[in-house]
């Protein structure tokens, strides 16, 4: 049974699909087309590209073996009849045709399928502004973009770049415009913290520093009224400053492409992405849907979630490639991870964040270790600081964030989480969660098994704590508030700090604590801090057992104090 | 509530029950009793204090606050009454009653408790061999002996040494005596590879080759009768050599300390080692025991199995802890997971190798996949060799091995799939399985999920292959077999191979096939080869679309044919 397959759009989930397809039924016919004229690249390697880590735009365009993914590639190796600067203007599903313009010839006509996937992506969220037509604004819609981007950087004359909103791209932006170009660069973001929605904003602080400290300027809170220029951008003005600019990036987020389903008559979501079902089939049953296109189920929440991601278009590519020869291959959806480099740092996360725990109505706590990915007596590690967000009462694990210099054991330790967050883990199994180990590699308890202890111990409320932000406005007002600070470390690393605060800072080490209770300060609220949160926790327990219970531990300790920028 | 807890071996479970359940019942008793001096130390750092990695032995003892955790330290900063030098000789269970050898003392006592940990941990299986007594050879049966070895390195005079045992101690303690010290280290195993029980005999020969390229010897299928010496060890023979030895570790494995429970009329497997319930009670409601010296559940096969690893301890220590106070903390089980740095690569593993799952009675194949851990136009990589162990039919996903010179990213691989190993997921869910993504982390289509893939189609039959060994056999032998090898890829890649072998090495890309189907090697058997065996599985498949299905595609390509070490 040859069949025809028409695929609207050649960046990654088409390309996918059609070959997965080709090689189930090579006697069956795949047209495959696409508005622009370069096709079938990685999206996600822009920022790298921009910034030169990656030197040539074919390299995103290339296979592993160095062929690049054009038109006669698609036709030769894999027999799909490949059509750029080809728009489709329109979908008939009753006639199960597509009206296409070819932009070459100015020609419009009609082709026929028997199955349509929808590949169409999404598109940079433009925002209504004065000004955002001008030369040396860019949205980064695809590669024809990013090739003119990096143009104008290496033709010089970019000294000054305003990027505006803080989410992943815009923080790829931002790094690829600094690192290697030099470019004094600043970030306008309209929400309150970096990364809005993907992590807390205690996390996203220790973001916005590893930011700032790598020389880009941030402005959150702050909205983009108007660019301004004449022949070419010259100003970003904001509701609160000029900035001077000679390359604007506009990075606030992407809006799926589903005005071709929507007035086909296929079921659109409120917030425009197409509706699938677990076989990526949309409202029709010979249309498919996938990548940036369509919305998939949260697998923590059960409700419907968007996920523009390169790597999601590929896995969904796949399954849509076997369904449309006849296999009943399921995506059942995601739970979100995400993964970003911010120059020497990695922030990355899996599931809800606090606050999107709270929107979706979970009533949520967070659980923080600072620990190293490595055992602590070897020499070459780095610090994980991790997050965890738990469902109040029933001990759930909805979401994990974090932040290391060691990317890799942060993507580790994220990814073994996001493999289990949809059967609904609890703080047991994260606790007794099996990674390997040997000092090289982790700890004989593990930073994600610490975190599962942590969170069951705040659940039993045998840890009362707080999180570094609470631990900075208690700090902050704390002369206006009955609050001490007891230092549960040895001398060599409170001194210091007792000798600096003399009236707050006090030095109780937990380890001789039950002797020096008389030294234990007498305020209304006793803030307990340690390098981790690990000897504080056993102070609280000490002091509970003496019958003071008016502490708080400072989760996480000093480490993740010093990260946040505790100013201290 | 009051009670008295006695606790028998202090160095990695009975600490963290100690401490845990003080944490809890502050007001109960500990007595924890160690016949060593030392307590409560990293033993899986033992081979980097030798190596001089980790330069102190109080480092593998101290907490991440650099305090050493002897008897004062747990007496003064957790109340917990530590023993050494003190020998459980004898246990009453019906009395409730420990009979303690004070070593010291050389005086006999009666401890008696309300719960009793047995935390005896394991031994090194000291093989009945002449001459083990020799000065020079060493066990490591703990920090004191460690320390014995390492003066003697530390003297000088150690030239040359020979390690007998080939599993993750072994190739720990060759590493650490080849690297730092310079010392002519040679390896000897009485299996037919490395780390055998854990990886494959394909796997073993790429580790194999990390150690020989770093320097060190092996002969495996060879077994020592006997080490002889003078005052000191001077030679190791072996049933097929006779090798000079300044230095001997054993390391052939260890054995459960279960005397003790089995005395005391606990049960106790046919393998020596104590049963344990879920919540890590012994047969005896009152006696706990946990880490080295008892079998948890393998939550692959369902059976018992057996893990001395410091992790399980910790993780264990951690139930037994909550339950020693009336918790009900579950431990379900391990499904074997372990690293080991092998010089500058790791090989890590999770679940059963084939090997193993085929003596549990699966029918099971291997997939490959040799691919980088990032973005393949991402600049900074790694190589990963992995190999996964499917189920023949179901498609159930039972473990997997591999190799790699990123150890963090490698690691990171095996525990997203460790953590879902013991829900018996199936190819699609690897294929699914969704891993944070950006260039400088991962690919859109990750390693794990292209290991999907591929293991999906050789279930479906569509990809009919070979692994490297098979190969090399099959290579070895073309001339006396009516085979042939067809190089999928460009002719810069299989030309100069052509040219080598012109009889038997043919160039037909997998992208101009079809125009090129009369060059196609006419042999009984067309062995298909490429970079990583995504090409050549596509030539497979346009070539069955023509009725040639005579053909094997080698698994993992060059990649994996290259680390692998055949010939070519």
């Amino acid at each position: 049974m040859s069949q025809r397959v028409v695929i609207i759009g050649a960046v990654a989930l088409g390309p996918k699909a059609a070959c997965r397809f080709k090689r189930l039924e090579p006697d069956s016919e795949v047209i495959m087309i696409d508005e622009n004229a370069i096709i079938s690249y990685g999206g996600c390697g822009i920022p790298y590209y921009v910034s030169g880590d990656v030197s040539d735009a074919k390299a995103l365009q290339s296979t592993t073996f160095h062929m690049v993914r054009d038109e006669a590639f698609f036709r030769e190796a894999k027999g799909i009849d490949v059509r750029t600067r080809s728009r489709a203007l329109s979908i008939d599903p009753r006639a199960r045709q597509v009206l296409i313009h070819d932009l070459e010839s100015n020609h419009e006509y009609l082709l026929s399928y028997d199955k349509l996937v929808l590949s169409t992506g999404s598109r940079p969220r433009i925002l209504p502004l004065p000004g955002v037509d001008l030369p040396g604004v860019y949205a980064i819609s695809g590669m024809e973009e990013a090739i003119r981007l990096k143009e104008q950087i290496s033709r010089g004359g970019v000294e000054k770049a305003v990027v505006v909103g803080a989410g992943l791209i815009g923080l790829e932006m931002a790094e690829a415009l600094t690192d290697l170009w030099g470019i004094e660069t600043c970030i306008v973001e309209i929400a309150s913290q970096v990364l809005p929605g993907f992590i807390s904003p205690d996390m996203a602080r220790m973001v916005h520093n590893v930011l700032e400290d790598n020389g880009i300027t941030l402005y959150t809170s702050e909205q983009v009224e108007k660019i301004s220029g004449s022949a070419r951008v010259q100003k970003v003005i904001t509701d609160k400053r000029e900035l001077d600019a000679d390359l604007v990036v506009l990075a606030a987020g992407v809006v799926p492409n589903s005005r071709l389903a929507l007035e086909a008559g296929l079921e659109v979501s409120p917030q425009g992405a197409v509706v699938v079902d677990r076989q990526m089939r949309t409202s029709d049953e010979h249309i498919f849907a996938g990548g940036d296109c369509v919305q998939i189920e949260n697998l923590v929440t059960g409700k419907p979630g968007y996920y523009p991601m390169g790597s999601m278009a590929n896995r969904q590519g796949r399954v849509i490639g076997t369904n449309l020869a006849g296999g009943e291959d399921e995506f059942p959806g995601a739970v979100g991870s995400f993964v970003v480099k911010i120059f020497d740092h990695a922030a990355a996360g899996t599931g809800l964040s606090p606050e999107s725990a709270r929107r979706q109505g979970f009533e949520v706590f967070s659980a923080y270790v600072a620990q190293f990915d490595k055992s602590h007596f070897y020499p070459e590690k780095d610090l994980l600081y991790l997050e965890l967000v738990v469902e109040q009462n029933t001990g759930r694990i909805l979401g994990l964030q974090g932040l290391s210099t060691g990317g890799d054991s942060l993507k580790g330790r994220i990814d073994a989480v996001a493999a289990i967050l949809a059967s609904k883990p609890t703080t047991m199994d994260l606790s007794n969660l099996e990674v390997c180990y040997s000092p090289p590699f982790g700890s004989a308890m593990d930073a994600l098994n610490n975190l599962g202890h942590v969170a069951e111990n705040i659940l039993k409320g045998r840890n009362r704590g707080i999180g570094p932000g609470e631990f900075a406005k208690l700090w902050q007002d704390r002369d206006k508030r009955d609050v001490a600070f007891m230092d549960c470390r040895g001398e060599d690393n409170a001194g210091p700090l007792v000798e600096k605060y003399p009236e707050k800072w006090k030095n109780v080490q937990t380890e001789t604590l039950d002797k020096n209770l008389h030294l234990v300060p007498g305020a209304e609220t006793i803030v307990l801090v340690c390098n981790n949160g690990g000897r504080s926790y056993e102070a609280q327990l000490k002091l509970a057992g003496k019958g003071i219970t008016n502490t708080l531990n400072a989760h996480g300790g000093m480490a993740l104090l010093k990260k946040w920028g505790v100013d201290i």
